[in-house]
């Protein structure tokens, strides 16, 4: 089999077979595959895109590459819960506990943010003391305890996505579908979980910028989790602003907190009711109306918020008081509107950009997130706005990105004099069956 | 400018511009550029092409990737002439001459085959005693004398094509129409000539399979040439089958040499004063009409031959009965007709690779062709043919490939009952004003 055949194959339209993206893949890894042949090759598929039967097979080789996690031990159903990514999008925080809360075993392996804000283990760092590098053991540990534990993905898991997704990042391939989703999956599927729960992005900060992209996207993940026999869905959900109000790692941790006490924005507690009842509903194999009606018992009587404070306690963490704890920037600076009208849009791709810029991401793989940097919207869309209004506060440590933060956020926010219509926050939800409405099993 | 953003604006459709390029392409050759990322771009062009604009630039930059030859210190004009590459080529040898002989300095540099059969260089090689790495000093006194040298092509002349090449050639990017022509006219260009003919071949032996697509090919290059001010014809001619009946590199010398005494294969004679007509009408800057009329005068009066012969001794080697001198194979075997017909087809590529199973090229760079390997074709297109008679001989001194090679040449020919209809040995020709039917210059 020789390598520039498959790329040749794979220019000319072909599919090719698990034995033949295995020689790629794994000659790719063991180094015996250079990586120009391997970047020749992703550049094809980004043309060419891969046929129904490739992404689970190309998942199943990276998947190969390296360890997988068996869970099997725990004797129970797990489930896990992994978003496409946005900003502000700190769902994972509530949905996770209110999933265990009733009763599902969530054990849940995380990245850390590779854009301009953080991800889910770096929001987590924000608290003093919180250990994300839980090893096996610790982890099996805990989940046995507290039914809910997050840790970091370690290197042996998915080695090849990781080899894969450096080069695809600085050879153009990274907008690709099929290798978005099989990058994805191979990553959930080796953690391990029986059940996933996706939640594809769509809008203005998202990879996939409409609907129908989100779908077509959800729909190979979920084809790819049915073929290796784990139970997949996906929401389709906005990403057309920030969700909730926070951005930033401790202030997404504090209004994640808020709202596992019934305090929330409602756009971030709609969605993460919605994400953990359908956890729930898979995890424990029950009706998604009777999940739904079980996670907002969770939410009412507070053992929600009680499973994320054990979760802290059993990490490191201290979670009495949380909100007090968290690390807060040394400046803090309102950005005000210069013309009335509704808030119609917000580039939210660009309130990213911002919040980074303030410190709250990383530009590199080695950079270290400042936990306090962030913003806090006041105005969401639809919102209506006087000149001279709040319409958001940036937090920082870095005096000398200000000025170009606050100009940037006003450049980022359009007005209109009618008041816009919103997209919706859930568009639809796809599962082994299709594509469904979001008011059909939702409302 | 960040690479990985030109790679991005090629895959959505763009344009590069010539500082662009340049980026890409001197960063390449100095090493700051990895090969990964020429290797994603490389295949970006094979999707999207280039505007009619990024050919000429494109071989600007390769060009400017190392030395050029500055031949105006002959004070005369200069052609040379280029082959997209065939079986059974050897034009350049009976072409060259008869243009030198009618008063046009023929600079040629040519490089070595890098396919099955040999190139122009390694046919020389065959005749004992003849040197093809030409100092400058002695090119430039040998054009001065005689009117006519061959050289190897050095390593200073364009190195970022050599270097771009060996990448295409394991990345299934080799096969894309801008690259194939700022490959071949970077190479044309720097060898310094004021006047290009190529002869882009179609058919079942060459690159283009069709005629469309072998003009289409042929006009980015004439475009290139044009851009780069100089002048460039290019004749579309057939590769339907070898040219004459031997290939191989001694006997295809040995043909060569046959035809410049009046004796050589009708097609191969009708090619070979086409294009050294073509050369004589750009570089004399005469009527193709009246070129035609030099060139015929030059084979007839054997000015021809004797150019070739005074270019053999000029450079080391011994013309007197040069055939006789040529080395010859130790085993020379006939492979016979099997059933009755029309010969209606030859796959001309597999017969290519006929020749180099049995010696007469190269599979790697630094394999040396056995000069006398190679088969003398005794039927070609449309003769009619019976069981029992010689379709073909075959020359090697490898006695364990013969069987195969037999087997091989049997099913590369296909019969018919009806006699075929050939397809034209001259399709077209291509110049700056555009696609011309051949018999309308021609003629």
């Amino acid at each position: 089999m020789r390598i520039c055949d498959l790329i040749s194959k794979k220019k000319k339209g072909g599919a090719l077979t698990f034995e033949e993206q295995h020689a790629l893949i794994d000659g790719f890894v063991q180094g015996a595959v250079p990586d120009y042949q391997i970047a020749a090759f992703l550049m094809a598929v980004c043309f060419q895109g891969m046929t129904p039967e490739e992404p689970a097979s190309f998942t199943q080789v990276l998947i190969e590459s390296g360890d997988t996690l068996d869970l099997s031990a725990l004797g129970c159903p797990t489930v896990d819960k992994h978003s496409t990514g946005g900003v502000g999008d700190k769902t994972t925080l509530i949905a996770a506990p209110l999933a265990a809360a009733c009763g599902c075993t969530v054990a849940k392996m995380s990245g850390r943010g590779l854009g301009y804000t953080g991800g889910t283990i770096d929001k987590l760092e924000s608290i003093q003391g919180f250990r994300t590098d839980l090893q096996n053991d610790l982890f099996f540990d805990l989940l046995r305890q507290n039914h809910l534990a997050i840790t970091a993905q370690t290197g042996h898991l998915v080695p090849g996505d990781k080899k894969l997704y450096a080069l695809r990042d600085v050879t153009a391939t990274v907008d690709c579908l099929p290798l978005i989703a099989s990058s994805v999956m191979s990553k959930k599927i080796a953690a391990g979980s029986s059940a996933i729960v996706l939640d594809v992005k769509y809008g203005s900060g998202a990879f996939m910028k409409t609907v129908k992209d989100a779908v077509a996207l959800a729909q190979t993940m979920v084809d790819i989790g049915r073929r290796a026999g784990r139970k997949t869905t996906a929401l389709i959900t906005s990403m057309e602003e920030p969700l909730g109000y926070a951005v930033g790692n401790a202030l997404e941790v504090s209004e994640a907190a808020a709202t596992l006490k019934g305090q929330g924005p409602a756009d971030l507690k709609t969605l993460s009711l919605a994400l953990a009842a359908e956890m729930c509903a898979l995890s424990e194999n029950i009706s998604r109306k009777e999940a739904q009606k079980r996670v907002q018992q969770a939410l009412d009587s507070g053992e929600g918020l009680q499973k994320l404070e054990a979760m802290i306690r059993l990490q490191g963490g201290d979670p009495t008081n949380l909100e007090t704890k968290l690390p807060t920037a040394s400046l803090a600076q309102p950005v005000y509107a210069v013309e009335d009208g509704y808030l119609s849009r917000l580039d939210t791709e660009e309130i990213g950009r911002i919040a980074g810029l303030l410190g709250a991401g990383r530009a590199k793989k080695d950079d270290v997130p400042d936990p306090a940097a962030g913003l806090i919207l006041s105005k969401k869309c639809g919102d209506a706005v006087k000149a001279g209004e709040v319409l958001a506060t940036l937090y920082t440590n870095r005096p000398d990105k200000l000025q170009e933060a606050q100009k940037a956020y006003l450049a980022a926010c359009t007005f209109s004099k009618e008041k816009p219509r919103l997209s919706p926050l859930i568009a639809a939800w796809v599962d082994e069956d299709g594509v469904h409405p979001a008011d059909e099993p939702l409302a």
